[in-house]
């Protein structure tokens, strides 16, 4: 953490605890710098930070001064979706939105895509140069099926620290979360089996089922606490379900972390009814608390989590490096790899195995946890201060996604259309329903810096959802 | 071309053509030199080339003479597979034959890997370090769906050369030709359904379409000219079959390229039969013949037929870099991807993209066309020297893949199992059988550098397939 940080945090603290009072008036820039051995310019960093999560308030001539606090907007209730098995649509309205990636000139709020811009990612860079230069055979060798052995024996490290303890011989590498996950379903599944998923659930998670023909029931999730147990053993009594696909972990799009007791109760509905779990970790190693918070596989004895995750968020999407642990499916998903994907590309795998081993990895994600948590706090206060008043915003506990939930008069599919030409792309919420739900949502990359530019993004977007509620 | 390598065309030549006579004795090494105004030791290198092909042989203290000519073996007869819908078998043999590439000691004559230690390739190499140096963003961001555009503008100029005109839009870049033709049998087919292809037919593709639940009905095809299209219009009367997939240019295993004649009569056929063509051309650009062969995709007229193709073959295996010309399929083929696959590594894109706009792609093809023409007549002779009498070898028009038909009795998967222990990894025939026929034959990998090692390698190939005849 930086020193402007450390400072931004001591005085956040102290204004949330009450040592500070609303209103009342903060020590001068040049009070602080010397009661901490600071430059006046940290200082002014600090107070900036404050300012933007709207903990304080400058007032010109006389300093800042601690702001007067509006009670923060409640998280979205328990959804409530469609309780069958339906077949996704939203394929066009997703297809669009991934076209907004080829238009240089738009701000992508929609997307997923990390900060690859920290200096905390120099010795990668640095390893795929060395690679090149040095003209080693492997990087554009063929690979082998599993994936690098070096790369495999670093994930089983890393894995670790979510209370995995496997083997590199128990990890096959994939091109990312994504064809993890599809592999993990078609390991298990056949066109017409139903999964149970979380709602709201990932676009992509939902597009890869409709891709491979596979029915999803959406079980009523909470904001805070994570999937609906209830409603998932209803569903399970009820339904032929083959598995539940769930993000337990700094939730995609909701930010939740399920309890330990919640996970491990997942777990026993699933022994309970012979399901299987996939689990999607692809976020979970940018959870707010640290140590991060374990996996239901952590728990799983009997090889029936299928652990799919990647380096697409806490690195770089571009390396095009995921990883399944299918547990019992292990010899099923090296067929389907075979088949249906074949080798991944060496030369990325080989540079995160060497960022991992090289302690650059660790060193990375401590930054980037501690970004993302200043960054949603930043746009939480700016959604406040721009959106209508009547809104739901989630609390995320990890990751950098925040999910807004507005009157129910609000069509964001319109929305967003007119934000296209203002060249803002946002996610409308019925990308993450099956049958095109949450109309009235939307989720917001917070990954992007919270600069002027953005803070103008987001104001536009105020004014956007402004014109829709008055229409 | 190098000096040795010319030299050593033009020698090659004047003994084809009778100019000198089997037995004759050759130019000295001095009187050479001076005649061609070259070093020794080039003179030398292009008797040495001469000597491993067979076409010359030294005699000590006297020089070099024209060797004494045997018939070279026959070519394979016309396959004669199963005529009926068959569900792929022998993936427990391929996950054999995949699993020694992690087997540092393995000589690895069974894959189909390039030669990727040609000077012709530092480019690329310059390329992907100037990335990593210049920390070019795109490289370590998202890529668009459809693949960057740059490398597709220019794969669309390179199809030129095979008759295609296409433009950047209608190609869809894909991790290899293998995920490329994965793509293009999903976009069209359903599970249970059923393909014709060639017999043997390469085993990544076979496990392919196990792998998809795809039926293969395999069709008689002939070593020299290709699938017999009698047979297939037999099959297409008799069975709803939903496409023919064939490598009609530089055939893996069989190295024929289809001439222009039955490239077009096939298309017709699946006109008539209003069925698809998927056409591998993965070994296209490794054609003997300069200008390259056309594709049946340059005769194409209303979309059925997807092009697959990579550089895998031509630059190298770890880029991970293929393509599709889905035709009509365009929009499917973009929906699947994004399901199963998601999108593909930039940095290996951006690399080759800029390889080929600079020229180098097309320098280091020719290159590697005329190595691998040597490096087959090479093998070819080390073939007929050190294996039985009674074989049949195939005559590759392009590529570096040797197809070898063994007297009956010989069982090469037995032979295989004694070869592993010899760390030597060859390509049973039965893999490129749907239902393991082809146990006699075998594929060479004739990529690999034509030294003293491997030739010790084909002897002692020879010698395994000796004992296992007398056996």
């Amino acid at each position: 953490m930086t020193r402007y940080q450390h400072l931004a945090g001591l005085l956040a603290e102290r204004i949330q605890t009450g040592l500070y009072l609303e209103g009342e008036k903060l020590p001068s820039v040049r009070s602080l710098s010397q009661q901490h051995g600071v430059s006046i310019s940290t200082v002014q960093q600090a107070y900036q930070v404050l300012e933007n999560q709207q903990l304080i308030t400058p007032q010109p001539r006389s300093g800042y001064f601690v702001a007067h606090r509006k009670a923060p907007p409640p998280v979205p209730a328990m959804s409530r979706p469609v309780q069958r098995p339906v077949e996704v649509t939203q394929w066009d309205e997703v297809l669009t939105l991934l076209e907004a990636r080829s238009d240089k000139e738009m701000v992508l709020f929609g997307g997923g895509a990390p900060d690859i811009t920290q200096a905390t990612l120099k010795p990668l860079w640095r390893e795929m140069s060395r690679l090149a230069q040095h003209q080693v055979l492997d990087a554009l060798n063929y690979d082998t099926l599993n994936g690098r052995r070096e790369l495999r024996e670093q994930i089983a490290r890393l894995m670790l620290d979510g209370g995995i303890a496997l083997t590199a011989d128990e990890i096959v590498i994939a091109s990312g979360c994504h064809p993890a996950m599809s592999l993990a379903i078609l390991a298990v599944c056949q066109p017409g089996d139903i999964i149970a998923v979380e709602s709201p659930s990932y676009y992509g998670t939902m597009q890869l089922l409709r891709g491979l023909d596979i029915k999803a029931i959406e079980i009523p999730t909470d904001s805070e606490t994570g999937i609906s147990l209830e409603a998932l053993e209803l569903a399970l009594e009820q339904w032929p379900i083959k598995g539940v696909l769930l993000v337990p972990t700094c939730n995609n799009p909701l930010g939740f972390i399920m309890s330990e007791t919640r996970k491990k109760a997942v777990l026993a509905l699933a022994q309970r009814h012979d399901i299987v779990i996939f689990e999607d970790d692809i976020y979970g190693e940018l959870a707010a608390e640290y140590p991060r918070p374990s996996t239901i596989k952590s728990y799983d004895i009997d090889g029936r989590v299928l652990l799919c995750s990647s380096f697409t968020k806490t690195v770089a999407p571009g390396l095009r490096v995921g990883w399944i642990a299918p547990g019992r499916y292990l010899d099923r998903v090296i067929h389907k790899k075979y088949a249906a994907i074949g080798t991944n590309v060496p030369s990325t795998q080989l540079a995160v195995a060497a960022f991992i081993r090289d302690g650059h990895y660790h060193r990375h994600v401590r930054r980037m946890r501690q970004i993302y948590q200043n960054r949603l706090e930043t746009y939480t206060c700016w959604v406040r201060q721009y959106f209508p008043c009547d809104i739901c915003v989630t609390r995320p506990q990890g990751g950098y996604l925040l999910w807004v939930e507005l009157p129910e008069t609000v069509d964001m599919v319109c929305v967003s259309r007119t934000l296209g030409r203002l060249k803002i792309q946002i996610a409308p919420g019925s990308l993450f329903s099956a049958s095109g739900k949450y109309r009235n949502c939307l989720r917001l990359n917070c990954a992007l810096p919270p600069n002027d530019e953005n803070r103008e993004v987001i104001k536009q977007l105020g004014e956007a959802i402004e014109s829709a509620l008055e229409a």
